[in-house]
């Protein structure tokens, strides 16, 4: 039983115990702790060490046998099946169906995640870290509260009373609005559509960072926009290279994600956010800044916004709630200048008319009654460990020459394979032993494959990213190492 | 005490007593049964005639006070106060903000509700109307089912299961289709905004109804569509003239209500629904299909859909639920022909991800548990007494050189004044009578004033419809017999 000790369960979690125990038995496979043909506690041995019910364990070990991942002697007990990985990639009914449009949803930045893989690709958190129990009460009071109003079409602005309250949370982090200037989405990409709606049309020309978020770009190209992308430096934008193709195209606006920037971690320079500042003001231009995830800041000291610094009204804010939140409720907001107010609702209306009423009353209750403070104080810490569990995977298991500068915070990690080296390919030989990433040229407008890869630690928990970096760095030498060989083999072996 | 004796509380009801108490009251003071200086009975009186709580009826009596509907002199009772429709228009503070976009978001076809008005502007059912109990039920069902799965991302295409089930669903009103052709939206409105996107470049031509739904012209606007416009008959739209406009400007589809149409309430008739997809068969056209009412039959024997008819995939299908269900949830879903499917899921990504997975798995509780089916027939009810109330109400007020023709079903009736007069003016009369309804040139792509203007039936309740109807007549009367008085005055009394 001693293989077992290391299994704990948390009845307080919001996640079935079968579930967790099922998680963990898979965790201590994957990690090899167990092997082949190691058997399984009996049922009730397991259920006594751990003080749980029966039916728990039973439920816990049919996951894992129908996963394939043990089997059953009848009389005997169960097992610890073989061939493990390849078991793995078993897809349910409802990817089956997808997997033709798979490819297509790669180049949207879209990756089809099938059961048991470990998900480097996603930037938004597991469901078990959401805070279920807690947003359950808060939706049962205001539906007692509010009765069938929580129902109706709300304000296009937003729910007035969120409005409100969103004032005041943005005020800690240093920003001034007016309740009036806080504009309800559902979600950061919807952001990105209606702010695209509202100031661009066919043929203007937008500014990003080279590389940017996937789904910026493909909402400025679905709106007809010519898009210039701006390199980034290890301390921001390229600030020379921006001005000029500000002069040369008068952009309607520069779309940027200054602190922890995805996909490449990348936070900007004091210095340089006053000093982009500085050059849209002088040329008159707005300037997009998503705000995704300055909250999680572990090592930097400054992760201070665009917005907060913004003394022109130039700086349309984006925030979601998504990465530490939920990213299933679909929910955010814009701080936007004043000029800009009556065209982005109009924008808002042609799109959705309005964000359901009921999540926004829900979480404007979340927020006042402060359980959302708690909440990102948990993520924090669950974040961090995983960012310090990353770290040090990286160093003890990837081979020297991936290249990569680590980021102070956020979720997302940046590197780059040697030159000649395909990230594409890279991804196609570690998707068939269960694990995907983010390949770079989707980040890129040019779609080029420079050998860039992004790995997320939002969906992964801490084995995981040890147990994945680990199988990563095989797929990484088998590819790279046999290759370097076979080069070496055609110039040395020739004369042999 | 008589006149109170038509007041029945629902305590089943979902909204609070005390609010239900205020409504009735007001209503009597709306329908003439309380006059200037009536007293309502004390607290006790009123309490124990209702078997109510004191509290209800001191909370219900403090609305009315607050709204001015009531005085209280100390020491004598509550009694009726004057003046009622002037000290109705007092706004809220949220609309205060935003009375200054009043008149850009009419040009949208968004009107302003403030406290207190009758409301026969709007097209969504009134919150007392939603099932706020049995969505309760089942929002915390999925919640302790499904734990954090609820709010983590969902399939960009729509929850698995409600997309099964919707297929079953609308196998019932004939429409065959395979779950990979269900695409879940975020309401109507969003069902267009995408179309818009997977199919309108800038510069596209797209045919519309005239009238047509404001909603989905400010979408084909945005994109840089050319919209044109083909009249509206008796049995549904002018086959000669859309042939004509196919012939020479071959426009990606056509956007259609063939059933009880937004906002004249037309249906077409069955032959006009099969020449219409015969001809875009011929021409290899799309049409685009918002179903937002056929649900809502009353007299007409025929609301067939053309995606029903639809043999060739040529039609896309939209469906929301919000006229008979929930606007607030912003919930429906699309039937698409399967060639779309990529470029609309893109399109689905590239707006807002997904929709929001807590409501999609809830409503798909709701819908295997059959309590939409339920609530369908209750809502089918109501809106059918609420028809017939407004039918009579016509009949009964309004002047004869106003002219309509009934619709067989749905909410929307639409009217025409004398030639010559303004709807855009009556508006303006009734708004300061706290009437309001919309204007017939937000549903013309000119936005030309020809004096139609439509009445909803959905947000109010019948003593409301048969008090606005009375009310409004008044102010037609006022509007256009003066007005012609003065012509005829000026015609015939100058020789005096």
């Amino acid at each position: 039983m001693y293989k077992f000790e290391s299994i704990k369960l948390d009845k307080n979690h919001p996640q079935h115990l079968y579930v967790q125990l099922y998680k963990m038995i898979k965790e201590l496979i994957l990690l090899g702790h167990l092997k082949e043909a190691d058997r399984l506690p009996p049922v009730r041995a397991m259920s006594k060490m751990l003080e749980i019910n029966n039916v728990t364990v039973v439920k816990a070990y049919e996951i894992l046998e129908k996963e394939g991942l043990v089997y059953k002697k009848i009389g005997s007990g169960t097992y610890i099946s073989k061939q493990l990985i390849n078991q793995l990639n078993e897809v349910d009914q409802e990817s089956k169906q997808q997997t033709n449009i798979r490819s297509q949803l790669m180049e949207q930045g879209h990756i089809k995640v099938e059961k048991n893989m470990i998900n480097f690709a996603s930037a938004t958190p597991s469901a078990d870290l959401f805070p279920v129990e807690d947003f359950k009460q808060v939706l049962n009071e205001v539906l007692d509260r509010d009765k069938g109003y929580a129902f109706d079409y709300q304000e296009g602005q937003g729910y007035y009373q969120l409005r409100k309250i969103l004032k005041d949370y943005i005020f800690h982090y240093g920003i001034k609005s007016e309740v009036e200037n806080i504009q309800i989405i559902s979600g950061a990409q919807q952001g990105i559509d209606i702010i695209s709606k509202a100031l661009v049309n066919y043929g203007d020309y937008v500014l990003i960072e080279s590389p940017s978020y996937t789904g910026a770009m493909a909402a400025f190209n679905s709106r007809g926009a010519k898009m210039i992308d701006i390199p980034l430096q290890k301390d921001g934008l390229d600030l020379d290279i921006l001005e000029k193709k500000i002069k040369t195209h008068k952009p309607r606006f520069i779309y940027v994600m200054p602190n922890f920037q995805n996909p490449t971690g990348i936070s900007y320079s004091p210095g340089k956010k006053k000093e982009l500042l500085k050059i849209c003001k002088n040329y008159n231009m707005y300037i997009v800044e998503d705000d995704y995830l300055s909250d999680l800041n572990f090592y930097s000291e400054d992760n201070t916004t665009l917005k907060k610094l913004d003394e022109d009204e130039l700086v349309i804010y984006i925030k979601s709630f998504s990465k530490i939140f939920m990213p299933g409720l679909r929910l955010g907001f814009l701080v936007i200048p004043s000029k800009l107010h009556e065209n982005l609702l109009m924008a808002k209306h042609t799109t959705d008319i309005s964000t359901s009423g009921l999540l926004q009353r829900a979480f404007e209750l979340y927020l006042d009654k402060g359980i959302w403070q708690q909440h990102l104080k948990y993520m924090e810490d669950k974040y961090k460990e995983r960012f310090v569990v990353m770290k040090e995977s990286i160093k003890e298991y990837f081979p020297e020459y991936i290249s990569y500068s680590l980021p102070l915070g956020g979720v997302n990690f940046w590197f780059k394979l040697p030159k000649g080296f395909s990230s594409k390919e890279l991804y196609e030989r570690s998707v068939v032993k269960n694990i995907i990433f983010a390949p770079g040229n989707l980040f890129f407008m040019n779609n080029n494959d420079e050998g860039y890869f992004r790995l997320s630690i939002a969906a992964v928990n801490p084995s995981e990213i040890k147990y994945g970096i680990k199988i990563l760095s095989i797929v990484i030498r088998e590819y790279i190492d046999k290759r370097r060989d076979q080069r070496n083999d055609s110039l040395i072996k020739p004369i042999l």
